[in-house]
C-alpha cells in the first residue's frame, strides 16, 4: 500500500516551496494537483511522476470531491508515493478536510506538509505585518462569494484590531467594499490588493475602502488585506492623531507595487 | 549597502523551510534570530555567518525592539546579506512591522521571505483542516494574554463557522476556558493542543472546552485550535445529530498523537 502526501504549493514561486516538499515532488509516483499549482511548480516535480490535473478548467470541475478521494484511496494500491498538491497551505480553503477523513476511514497511511499559503505570500509581497502590535491583534483568514444575499459572509462582529485577509476576492471589488462597510468599516480604513503573490507578474495597489469599488481591476490570483495594518506607516498615523482621522489622508499615495525592489 | 531579508524560520523541522530561506541562510554574512528558532534550523546556516540571538532568555530581553532595529540598519553597512530570523512567519505575531518601518525609513533594501506559521504546522500535526468547508468558512488566528482583565482579548463576536487559532496559549488552560466560555462556545466545542509541532518531540491532544482546564500541560510552544473542525471526523457528526449535539459525544475518545504514525 502507497502512502499520501497532502502537500502545499504554496503561492507560486518555486522556491517557496519547502524543502519537504520538493523532496517529495522528487520522489511522487503519481502528482494530482489543483489548477491554482504553479507551472514553475509543476516543472519541478519529477519527470518520472505521473501528473493528473484535477482542478477546475473554464470554470467547469474535471472531477468532483467525492472522485478525488477515491482516486486518491485507489492510487494507493498501485502507487507508493501519492501526493496530493494543492495551492497555498492544504488546510486553508483546501478541501483537506474530506480528503484526509476518506484516507483515515479507508486506513490509508498519510502526512501533510504545509505549504505558504496565498495570505502569507501576500503579506511579504505588499511588506505589510498582518498582526502589527500596534494596531492589531489578530488576523482573520476569510472568502467572499457571490450568493443571493449577503448572508454568504459571516466574519461576526469585526473589531478595529482585527486584520482581514479575503481570499480570492471576487473582480466585483464594489461588492467586497458594500459588505466592508455594511460591517462598520470606515471608507477610510486602508486595503491592499495583491494580484500573483510572489510570481514574476506579482502587483500590490494600496487603497481606502471608499475607493475601493473602482480600484484597477487585477488579474487573479488576487487576495484582499482589509486593516490598520495596511496603513503605509503604521506609526506616522498614530503618533499625528486619531487612527484614521487626519493623519491617514496624508499617507494615502498609492504603491504601485509594495515597498520592494 | 547590505540588504535585510525578513525570513521565517517555520514552526522547527528545517525541512518545513523553503528552498528560498535555505539559500539564504547559506549565504547570510549574520543572522539575528528569536529563541523561539529551533537549533536544527540555527543549524544549517552557513558557518561562515555571524549569529545573533536577540530573542528573550530566561523571559529576559535581550534586546529591545528599537536597538534591534537600530542594530539591522547598521549591520547593514559592513555585511551585505543580514538576514532577520523568526519562527514560524515574519507576519504573524513576529514584530516585522516595526523592522520593515525602520528599513523603509533608512532607505535600505529589504525583502520578505515568508515561513510556515506554526498555525499551519500544528494543523498539519493534527491533520486538521482549519476551513473545512462542511463547518467552517475562516479562521482567527489570535493570542491570548493572562493580563489584568479580560479586556485582553479583542475576539469581537465569534461565529460559530469560525476557527479559533490561539498562538501561545499561556498554560493557564483553565484561564483559556474561561475565555473561551465567556464568548458563548459551548463545553463540548471540541479543541486540539498542540505542542512542538513539527519537531521530534510534537504532542496533540484532542478535548473540549469543558475539559480544557483539566488538561495535561504539554511543553511549550503550545497552540490551540479551537471549532468543529477539530471534531475527529466532520462528517459522521453531521450526518447523525445536530453538529454538537449527541452525535458528537461518540466520537470524543482522546487521540493522542492524532492520525498520523
Amino acid at each position: 500500500m502507497g502512502k499520501v502526501y497532502l502537500v502545499g504549493a504554496g503561492p507560486g514561486d518555486p522556491e517557496l516551496l519547502t524543502l519537504k516538499t520538493a523532496r517529495i515532488l522528487q520522489i511522487a509516483n503519481v502528482v494530482l494537483h489543483d489548477s491554482l499549482v504553479s507551472n514553475e511548480v509543476l516543472a519541478i516535480i519529477s519527470p518520472h511522476a505521473e501528473l493528473i490535473n484535477v482542478g477546475k478548467r473554464c470554470g467547469h470541475k474535471l472531477l468532483t470531491q467525492d472522485e478525488i478521494n477515491s482516486l486518491l484511496i485507489s492510487l494507493t494500491g498501485s502507487h507508493d508515493v501519492v501526493v496530493r498538491l494543492k495551492g497555498g497551505d492544504p488546510l486553508i480553503f483546501g478541501r483537506a478536510g474530506e480528503e484526509i477523513e476518506a484516507l483515515i476511514k479507508s486506513g490509508i497511511e498519510f502526512e501533510v506538509i504545509p505549504g505558504i499559503t496565498a495570505a502569507l505570500g501576500a503579506a511579504a509581497a505588499a511588506g505589510i505585518s498582518l498582526t502589527d502590535r500596534r494596531v492589531a491583534s489578530q488576523v482573520l483568514f476569510t472568502t467572499v462569494q457571490r450568493g443571493v444575499g449577503k448572508s454568504d459572509v459571516d466574519w461576526g462582529t469585526l473589531t478595529g484590531s482585527t486584520t482581514l485577509v479575503i481570499y480570492m476576492p471576487q473582480s466585483d471589488y464594489a461588492h467586497v467594499a458594500d459588505l466592508l462597510r455594511d460591517r462598520g468599516l470606515p471608507g477610510e480604513m486602508p486595503c491592499a490588493l495583491v494580484s500573483n503573490a510572489s510570481r514574476e507578474n506579482q502587483q500590490v495597489r494600496r487603497t481606502v475602502v471608499s475607493k475601493l469599488a473602482n480600484a484597477e481591476q487585477l488579474p487573479a490570483p488576487t487576495l484582499l488585506i482589509v486593516g490598520r495594518v495596511a496603513m503605509p506607516f503604521v506609526t506616522e498615523i498614530t503618533e499625528n492623531g486619531p487612527l484614521l482621522g487626519d493623519g491617514w489622508s496624508r499617507g494615502t499615495q498609492p504603491a504601485n507595487n509594495g515597498p520592494l525592489s
